[in-house]
């Protein structure tokens, strides 16, 4: 079940990079809610690759298919099966090296965990390519969450260095989705695509960080004291090629915050419990507050770059330079920003429904 | 079964902070361990409150106690029962403020989630004193991972700003136990020893930052794609009460590196293949790399501080001050480091005995 | 997790025969459900040995005592855990046996498994004794049943081929807890009472059939295509020592039936539908149907017997005869009763739980 | 996840009878298996509808198609994605009755768990055709079961009253794939199918007995106390539609043996342990014992009769008589015999690989 994800929202994901599909089985979406495939484009087209100089080249429809769970226009409460087609691949240019394991890439892992019998074109189970079934997940759960108010913003916060911080919801809602970048603030975003473009012309590439946003989650979810909401999130998080690190609220700066800094105050604020500042990411006690659930996500630059690098040739046991071609995009972290979305999302359903809130809202 | 962790080698957490016990139940260790109390005793004392100025000043003896699950001095494939007894609860100095949240706690989330039925005695559930349960745990586990020469060291790596780095793992594994804060530094550690006093004294607190180092972790650990390393190690985590986050390796510095500064070179060494850096901290595709897997986990500043701090009344629904008395650490990084440990090790465990490696070695 | 059961209200099993104490742990007991030891008590009362010339001599006081998860008289939300002290332990009777395994009995399956490592004593994590912690747990459940109006009844439907046919619940209701071998026929059970007196003398042992009978169940309980209501009773079921079958409704009187005689017609009823018949055993689809839910366990006789047995030595490789001393039950079908009773509860309590329909209740 | 079974070869369902596929991710198959559409195909023909007079005229060609996990002819450890399509789905036939529920079927249960959004064309989930996915994955398990020396043998002992005793393995072997019925005996074969024959002109349906025989299991496979091998196996048997009752060995039949006659003794045989006899069914305390694993299934008569049948209507609640056309087996037993014998061999084979067997035969 190592493919799985969520207790009673579960998500199965299956297919390969190279394969003739990659999909995700959504088990216990309660009957009832509208959906079809249309539902499913609008995220799918933030994560397909091919739109802009500074995304690979591979050209995908990306077209989503509901082949199972669906009647009448409404889900059933049977398990969802949702595929995209691969219809891009071109397996044989992996060919050559897949001897050769690519540094910083699990080409090594993989091949000493599954002893050489996994599918190594273009990363196989372990290619970017497979969040394609977690983002239609992550849209039937936004459209189960919209049903408790629940809104998912996502940004890029940083790319090589380069920052940007969103000052309002509003910006970010606005801003995010109007660039390539999907940065919050639209000069930060110009400077972060030259970064990119000069990092694709050194043969190099770029990391950065993600920011996750969920308003109006309501007080409640998280079920201490192993699958906290922390807990849950940073695990699907952490499902992402190249994530490296989760942080909630203050993150790694309560290292150097006094408790009187970091503690935010309760007051009452329309009639409901809130607190003037939000340290704690809207999570206390692995639990939601209502207040703004806030995750931001490392995501290291692509291993595939075009320089060439050290590596070993595990047939010959003897050191190997590699110099990768492919098809490969210089910086993953503005198309990471939809997948972390919908990892976000997909958590959060879960534990709405475990905690009772989300069933009610269907009937 | 939000109280337990892990699929083969699984952990389920009960007790209370100022209830009769607090304990374990470890699932799915293998027959024919030696095992006895006195192993966990040495992380339990570790763990203990009361030992020194800048620690909680809570008397307990923490006498690890197994009452199930060991026949012979040696585990017996059935599940262990492991607990620690309570002998220092003052729960009546918790009642006057029991309807008064305190910032920062999970107070507030707990009368949310659970209608007011939680046990709020000392955080009840939400306790760090919950996680003596779990170093029992590791305890265990540790035990197991020796057997495949899996050692885990933690140190403390930061306190209130003032860092210290490890230059090597024996500086680590010599230093971190020899201090009350588990730095790896003894200079440094006066320096955190008193930054911790003077909080104190100002009835403030101070966070940090913990780091787990596993050394001779066997590539091939970790199951995509969503029961990776990280996201296993993450989700054990975050269970520890105060954790904001979570990275591995290079972490959140990824967002200001280049690929070819992030990818590490493979290389043979001692007939092997290794990596001359280890910027993925030993993971690569969520698979243990067989490099020494290195997390850092940031643990917020103690909420509990003596300052006046403003909250609600929950029964009145009116603005209230709040002053809490109790007795709390004033940072709670050193202790957590046992923890983390713990944490760390369960997993390893867990994951071994998924991959099959495990299982071979005890028989 | 292997010694857990249920997905939302989860029972984990630990202790052995002969060893301190068996115990459960019970996570996702809703909060707010008032609980204290004593209603533990009737049900550990019907399990209790000693008390009859039918039963075994073994003196146990079978107090049921709650650590954790209780407090101010209701549940917190948090894990309970409840044990029994094992007293009248004497482990020192089957220290001579353990090498030979008793026909019947899991020694030769718990050595092969174990590797030699399993605690032998009174049968060890196999003994019957092990199952006083799902009786607790499903005193639990029926307390948390009671609020959707549900009640389970259960008695001995056959002994040694000696049958009795429940006319209607009031009889089983009344009659099966005031007899030793809980028969809903009061001249019935003497005849049993008898027939396992005979069969004691004899060195001999009686197998039986237990009969549960859940009135009361909402339509609509039951995760098919795999998590049917009757799976989840029938894993439930197996987990106690000695049954090797299960039925429901028909059962496998379903081989010589039509469908015309099989089939339960629908009818309009009190406003609601009921069927006129029952066959189906209140179950339709793995689901619920809103009539009895009826199933019937059989119970093998116990398989330790005062007559001469051929066996192995398993340390010498060759043929033993083996004469079992011990004190055990001639026939454990009467004290299966409420062990059956307590599987049931437990499933429909976390199948009413995963439905949505419990949780409504306690708020 | 009630759609998934198995914790470590997790088999997942998913499709409806009349939607455009039904199918199966297996996910925990190890890597390095050979596996290719055409090892599906032969206990895909033995579910095979429109064979003969007996069974559902509904002709389906029921292709297994392998869409992921298999790459250069072997598994790749990655979750195989398994389907058929539906090719002759009559959907239109079922409109009219969709709110009048068929006595003995699903569409009440489903109406009221689902709140009317169940897809019932056919049956929807609760069809037949859904173990079309369960067959497949029973493909995989007995090819990797082979590797242990494990057969699977299956066949119809019982239909409408008819009984045929296998009398050696022999026997079922050869002539239960022969007939149509998959009855051990050839003589009784005929006249079962004469049995059925007269029940379809009645416009009648027949239930039976399914006997599933494993061979060369080895000791050890089970997880107690609640995973045993009888537990998961009956979960497993149960989601096939239909299915009211199991046992194991001597089953039911042990309510009127003695002790003495029901306990197997243990002697020495080809340098092992076996049993003189195998009134345990190959199965003690919830472990394999080497013998034979023997479980009995009992089937019940189709629900879809042509006599006319007392139902409701659901829409205006008040009686209706209810006459089905569709296409429907008078007797589903033969042809639940290969899906049992699927069920049988993902229970296996998850405990296999539990019980670290499997892993090490196939590296």
């Amino acid at each position: 079940m190592s493919n799985s994800l969520g207790k009673v929202f579960t998500v199965t994901s299956f297919g390969e990079s190279h394969g003739e599909m990659v999909g995700i089985i959504v088990d216990g979406c309660p009957a009832g809610l509208p959906l079809c495939e249309a539902d499913l484009q609008p995220d799918l087209e933030r994560r397909r690759p091919g739109k802009s100089s500074i995304s690979s080249p591979r050209k995908e429809l990306d077209r989503g298919i509901i082949l199972s769970g669906v009647f009448n226009g409404k889900t059933t409460g049977a398990p969802l099966c949702m595929i995209v087609r691969n219809e891009d691949a071109h397996p044989e240019a992996y060919e050559k090296t897949s001897s050769v394991p690519r540094p910083g890439h699990a080409d090594y892992t993989a091949y000493v965990k599954y002893g050489g019998y996994a599918d190594y074109r273009g990363g196989g189970r372990f290619s970017g390519r497979v969040t394609a079934g977690l983002v239609m997940a992550g849209a039937v759960a936004k459209k189960l969450l919209a049903l408790l108010n629940v809104e998912i913003l996502g940004h890029t916060s940083e790319i090589g260095g380069i920052k940007a911080i969103a000052r309002d919801y509003d910006e970010v809602r606005k801003n995010a989705p109007a660039n390539p970048v999907h940065c919050c603030n639209p000069q930060t975003a110009e400077i972060m695509i030259r970064a990119i473009e000069t990092a694709l012309k050194e043969g190099d590439s770029l990391g950065g960080i993600v920011e996750i946003i969920a308003l109006g989650v309501p007080a409640g979810l998280g079920e201490p004291v192993f699958d906290t909401l922390e807990g849950e999130m940073s695990k699907a998080f952490f499902s992402i090629p190249g994530v490296k690190g989760v942080e909630f609220g203050a993150g790694f700066s309560v290292a150097h915050l006094k408790g009187s800094e970091n503690n935010d105050p309760f007051i009452l604020k329309d009639g409901g419990i809130a607190t003037t500042s939000n340290q704690s990411g809207g999570i206390l006690g692995g639990i939601s507050t209502g207040m703004p659930v806030i995750a931001r996500v490392a995501v290291k630059p692509t291993p595939s770059i075009g320089q060439a690098q050290r590596s070993i040739d595990l047939q010959k046991m003897e050191p190997a330079e590699l110099e990768i071609k492919g098809r490969h995009d210089p910086c993953i972290v503005p198309r990471a920003v939809v997948v972390a979305e919908a990892a976000a999302a997909v958590v959060l359903c879960d534990l709405a429904l475990r905690a009772g809130i989300l069933k009610e809202v269907i009937k």
